[in-house]
């Protein structure tokens, strides 16, 4: 067969629906965060920027603490781990760094993967094949990385609907009862910013034996006391049996983790594939994520400073009449839905304004629900904030668009609408 | 169910079994490879071993010219990406990455990920799933990545004897002529350290119209006039469709890369779920990655001395009687077919000669088939060299091990009695 042929007209197809992505190429600049320098082509010249969609959300990117840490950890022990954690790839860095975890989420230990992707794909697929005739329970907006997980563990599962805790007790209900379950959800939601109802959703889960999953990689070092998430926050964390986070939001670094019993963890260490088979981070990235850590543990200001300056773009941006999706998280997506729309005012928003924020199109959210998602963060003054809002509001209403104004301008339909879930349907054609 | 009584028996089976793995908490050293510090115990007293079982295989992850580029990006550009790709996550030092790997594989194009793992496993997905009706001819010794992508998939695929091409060629004149077809195979095997039969495979792919796709993770930076492989090596690379390498092994650092045609690349960058969904690797990796790969493309005299530091261990070595397995690589495996000889040779080596190399079990190697697998680099002198030997030597024939010498001093079985591939049973099970 002609393969080159094959991916040319398969990327016609994504042209055709406006869903191409173009990737913006940034150079970011520590002690400068928000700012970054945007190149439109590789060898061209670099114009900077205000970067409104980075999930550094704290700007712990640049954190002094962190870079020294890095810095350190790479002039004493060199770049990379060299072999997997079993040969050669386990540095002291990765074994301070999972007891530290491990002690933040309340737990008796923890386990660093490379990113959060693999650390949700490898141990849900990794428990839920060894747990003979198990099946899962996952919210119908869970990130693809949980969907993958479940795919490939080649389980039962059901699709309850998003943060529906009636549904969830349903379905529970109408399983067997010497079945076992697994109920994985998130806690923050990344593409809406809603929050689940963690507690609820413990209540039911116990009500039946199930093991609870909870992915908390847009909340951990974001909420609770200490920053341990919301599973903190609402004071939940030891009624839930997996909590799976990352560095590569708040941490302002790359790698995943899950925190759970000893047990628990000992046995995902022994049997997933994801994290045997593969080189482990290098050590500079665990000590830079142990000084990450002990920053977020005492960052209360850092938190209140960055909910604050979420509400302060949510007030500007409802007050010009933009469809700011509602929400109770530091997430703030404005609803556009339609992908030729959202990109137009993504360019129009870099070429002309130099702010920088990604349309976010299929497979990312479902059709139709294309939106702009501004991450604001302490860094992010209020004159920026207001430029912003006044660079959206010029690009919404100029009529080269071709936008319907009372087609866009209104709030987005119910959620209903949205629980098609896109991220099930793309990683079940992918 | 008891969950927690379900891990612990898992645990104690794997006890039971021999194969239960500690990780050795180790301090790599830079400027001072393969030297490290090693801790029994988190919180004890750390104690200097040489590493011999790294797969930093030429020490680039303490080179001067890695780690400056390294701190030069940490300090300009932060720590992490801060998102994926497409989401504020593509650096400019990913772009010019990229563009380089491509140019030293000879292709048209490059796409980092953020491990080997998930670029095997995710590219080989995506395209076996979205190219109908495909089948999949995978070497029965192909590694764990490769297998999951390939179950992933959920297509047809077909397993060929170890390096065999003959067999593969039955499988491949079997299937109707139209069906796509892929052919997946590595260039330097990690645990045998034997090298496939490039130019032999490509002639059977082309006869039957597959795409093949190559994992060159153990050979690039080590072979070939650049170092970019053994397709460089045996001249074949514009024959491979698609060259998969890792930046964790020889480059020092972390992250996986396939190099390809333009189309190919732009397809799986647009449909991989495991390169779009997840935060890119961190600015300060990706200028490791180039100022490693320009180190690399000028290390012939690396290599040499690579080679020979090789050639001088396998001597010595099968000079005093060890059975050193055969292989026309870098990777010096010696045979020992038990796992608990295997750990107890590895712990006597570690505790009482300061010489670390993990015991290598099920299931990274078939069950019986339990080596130590050795990795000499260009910064292991003659006097490390020796001592490994000469220590090796004591505890092989120290009784206490309770070892049949007739049974382990003896060179492995045939081939044939390896051919049952342990990784895909060990990620059948997973």
């Amino acid at each position: 067969m002609d393969f080159e042929q094959f991916f040319k007209d398969q990327l016609r197809r994504l042209r055709e629906e406006n869903r191409y992505r173009v990737f913006a190429d940034l150079e970011r600049q520590a002690g400068r965060f928000p700012y970054a320098l945007w190149r439109e082509e590789a060898h061209g010249p670099a114009r900077e920027v205000v970067v409104w969609c980075s999930n550094d959300y704290l700007g712990m990117g640049q954190h002094p603490a962190v870079l020294d840490a890095m810095r350190g950890s790479l002039m004493l022990n060199g770049a990379g781990a060299g072999g997997t954690r079993n040969i050669s790839g386990t540095s002291h860095h990765h074994v301070l760094l999972e007891h530290a975890l491990a002690e933040w989420h309340g737990k008796e230990a923890a386990l660093l993967f490379t990113s959060g992707y693999i650390s949700n794909e490898t141990s849900l697929a990794t428990l839920a094949k060894h747990l003979t005739n198990a099946v899962i329970y996952s919210d119908a907006d869970n990130h693809a990385s949980i969907i993958s997980g479940i795919r490939n563990s080649r389980c039962e599962y059901r699709i309850f609907r998003h943060n529906d805790v009636e549904h969830l007790r349903e379905l529970l209900a109408a399983t067997e009862a010497e079945r076992p379950k697994i109920v994985v959800f998130e806690s923050v939601y990344s593409m809406d910013g809603d929050i689940a109802p963690l507690s609820a959703i413990c209540d039911v889960a116990e009500e039946f034996g199930a093991l609870t999953y909870l992915d908390e990689v847009h909340a951990v070092g974001l909420y609770g006391e200490h920053g341990a998430g919301i599973a903190e926050r609402d004071g939940v964390a030891d009624r839930i049996t997996v909590i799976e986070g990352t560095m590569g939001k708040a941490f302002g670094l790359l790698g995943g983790y899950i925190a759970a019993s000893a047990g628990l963890i000992d046995f995902v260490r022994s049997f997933a594939p994801g994290f045997i088979f593969t080189t482990s981070l290098p050590p500079m990235i665990a000590a830079g994520g142990l000084a990450s850590l002990r920053v977020l543990r005492g960052a209360a200001d850092l938190r209140a400073r960055h909910q604050d300056r979420v509400r302060y773009l949510r007030r500007l941006l409802a007050g010009v009449g933009l469809p700011v999706m509602p929400n109770a998280s530091h997430i703030v997506p404005v609803w556009v839905g339609d992908s030729s729309v959202c990109k137009a005012i993504s360019d129009r928003l870099l070429m002309d304004y130099g702010i920088y924020v990604q349309p976010i199109n299929y497979p990312t959210v479902p059709r139709g629900s294309e939106r702009l998602r501004f991450t604001p963060s302490p860094f992010h003054s209020a004159e920026m904030i207001e430029k912003l809002v006044s660079a959206l509001y010029e690009c919404w209403h100029d009529r080269s668009f071709a936008l319907d104004p009372t087609g866009t301008s209104s709030l987005p339909p119910s959620r209903n609408v949205l629980a098609r879930s896109s991220a099930y349907e793309a990683v079940a054609r992918n």
